[in-house]
């Protein structure tokens, strides 16, 4: 067994817990989908809205470089995934980034109509392809293979590579290292969405020579609920093509109010509407917590973190017919731990209402992230004892309890 | 001359001024381009950010309904535009928005090639239709003709006419009702951009049978610099086409995560991402100060407002070599007064300076709002005896004005 109370103590990343707000009595596993509030976003806040907004008026623009944010965040964020500075914008949404980096691809490899995904993919990508190819009207194939079969099926006929690199239910990872010099080889781009990734282990876009990423502001990077999302391309795409989303902050001069788009240099072309200041404020502070974070030391506790809770779940609620569906080889997982469980959804309900905030994805999966920055060992070990107990007591046998969980 | 004191006192609107934040000393003519502070975002803003993602974290999505509030911010909004119940929401970017009805537009008239719009169009809207035509390469055409030949231009090679209303530049108004019955005629479909008319004029979508509508949620609406714009779908359009940008948030079932896109029913389809909770909630409340109010009130004080500043400008300011843009007749103009000026831009700098807010358009166009919600009949005269001054002291000729006045 691990001394827990060893590790935490000596745990180098723990100081960093005081700056999230936790509730009292909540154990938090699903900052994978949601990721908790920064305590210095209320200061932000309120200093964006009451002195920026509400003093400066439309004079914040300049005065505090709000049209300068995009840039800033995304170069905040740029930091964590291997890119450099002025190859990633912070702006809209996930699925409206993947749109923007997938027409752009598609038109860098005109010759090709295939576009090969899987189906572990989230599927707003495989929505906004297929929104994408019908509306093109070119005969795209989105190709969809199982996650193990993505090797095999990179051959000459892809146009794109277009995957997540951790799998939202399973926390399976893919090598996006070899995908992509495979992609590469065969001609093909890469689109690697990174929503399980930023902010949860060490990616290296320069190193991998990802052609495109996008991914979430909002789950391992604290932005808060809708926070906007990121989008980067290598830099030696960056002025080849011309951007199908074309709105005016992507415009090479937005303020000289020309009648015909002309793409700005670089990065900004991603950019379309006017950027939401105040959720892409709050982003911005967020983000200040990992200045001077080494991505190897997250990386390290959270493999830790899911190994004691799988270790943990696996000694206690042996006879409950949970099976592990999240990869033990640290290389081929991200940062949760799934389970397919018997009555997972009223399972995940009890623990919720016992403060053990995991969730919930069809048909029968329990799902528990890990983010370093704000949880205890002991944290992995109390979790899998509410487990346990709830597996144990099975309250949803008793009718009061569906009654009071019927949401979430 | 009008008795300025007694019509703000009989002012039935004056009230409502106490619920913006105005900084002391400023006369803000720009409402037209970032509404001001309203008072009760503070607490909003708040609550949403400490109780409902710090306490609630991923269960806010249901304790607080943030999933709902695209509907019901877009149902507010369609209160001020003649929108019946579920046909807007709010979401994105006004050219995010353009790009989704332009799209099912051009699908629903699959068999015309012609996008007609004007020079007085915003950019951005250009722009994302320069985009889409680019991509779909479909040999669209866009058509720009002068605003005032838009409607001798309306005829059947026109598959959607796409236009903005009230002119960003010069406060021209487009007869919305005649342009679209023209184009209904010749069997094109109708997109109108709101941003300057929602909030500032009455529109009514309904009677004038326009196909789709889109517009801004930070001009006149006062939702905080780059605040979720809205989109609407006229009902029988609604379940007709399928959505270009089909993002989950637009799925009849995004919580089932099936691997392939069906679109929601109704006006949920214009959804795409994760809605940006925080930014959305500060728009919920700047909408709440229209509850009650007749946008006929609006109109007329409007109307007022900047008839009283137009006089004062002329009488005090002959000789200076302004000229006005904007239309003196009722039903050709919005809401804002836009003179040509020489040495425009630094006539505006001088005017900021002394705190009066109006703004520059290029090549020479000052450009001032109206907005009856916080401003005073005093104000206008104020805002042109400092006009006035400030073309007669001419202190940009002296050069220590210029370098502090760089930006803006």
């Amino acid at each position: 067994m691990h001394d827990i109370a060893a590790l935490d103590e000596r745990d180098p990343l723990a100081p960093l817990r005081a700056r999230f707000h936790l509730p009292e009595g909540v154990i938090y596993l699903d900052g994978n989908s949601l990721g908790p509030l920064p305590v210095a976003v209320a200061d932000r806040v309120q200093s964006v809205v009451s002195k920026e907004w509400g003093e400066s008026l439309i004079k914040g623009w300049n005065d505090h470089d709000w049209i300068g944010l995009p840039q800033r965040v995304g170069n905040k964020i740029g930091r964590l995934i291997g890119a450099p500075a002025g190859s990633v914008v912070a702006a809209d949404s996930t699925s409206l980034n993947l749109v923007k980096v997938l027409s752009a691809a598609l038109g860098l490899r005109a010759d090709r109509k295939v576009i090969l995904s899987d189906t572990g993919n989230f599927p707003t990508d495989l929505y906004m392809a297929q929104g994408l190819a019908g509306a093109l009207e070119q005969d795209h194939e989105l190709r969809l293979v199982a996650p193990d079969e993505v090797t095999s099926a990179i051959d000459e006929s892809v146009a794109v590579l277009m995957l997540t690199e951790v799998d939202y239910r399973t926390g399976r990872k893919h090598d996006m290292k070899a995908l992509t010099k495979k992609a590469h080889e065969v001609g093909a781009l890469t689109i690697w969405d990174l929503a399980h990734s930023a902010g949860a282990l060490p990616v290296d876009l320069t190193a991998t020579q990802a052609d495109f990423a996008i991914g979430c502001g909002y789950k391992y990077l604290n932005g808060g609920p809708g926070a906007p999302a990121f989008v980067y391309v290598r830099a030696d795409h960056l002025n080849n093509f011309a951007p199908s989303l074309s709105g005016w902050m992507g415009h090479a001069e937005p303020f000289a109010f020309d009648l015909t788009y002309r793409p700005a240099e670089g990065i900004d072309r991603m950019l379309v509407g006017t950027p939401t200041i105040l959720s892409m404020s709050v982003l911005d502070t967020a983000l200040d917590i990992w200045d001077g974070i080494s991505m190897t030391q997250v990386r390290e506790k959270s493999l830790r973190l899911a190994d004691i809770f799988i270790e943990e779940v696996q000694s206690r609620c042996a006879g409950h017919g949970l099976e592990l569906l999240t990869p033990q080889e640290p290389d081929q997982r991200g940062s949760q731990v799934s389970f397919s469980c018997p009555e997972g959804y009223a399972v995940m309900q009890a623990l919720i209402a016992d403060g053990i905030i995991g969730d919930f994805r069809a048909p029968d999966i329990i799902r528990f992230g890990f983010t370093p920055l704000y949880l205890r060992y002991a944290d992995s070990v109390e979790a899998a004892k509410g487990l346990e107990r709830v597996l144990t007591e099975r309250r949803w046998d008793k009718p009061e309890f569906l009654k009071r969980a019927k949401v979430t």
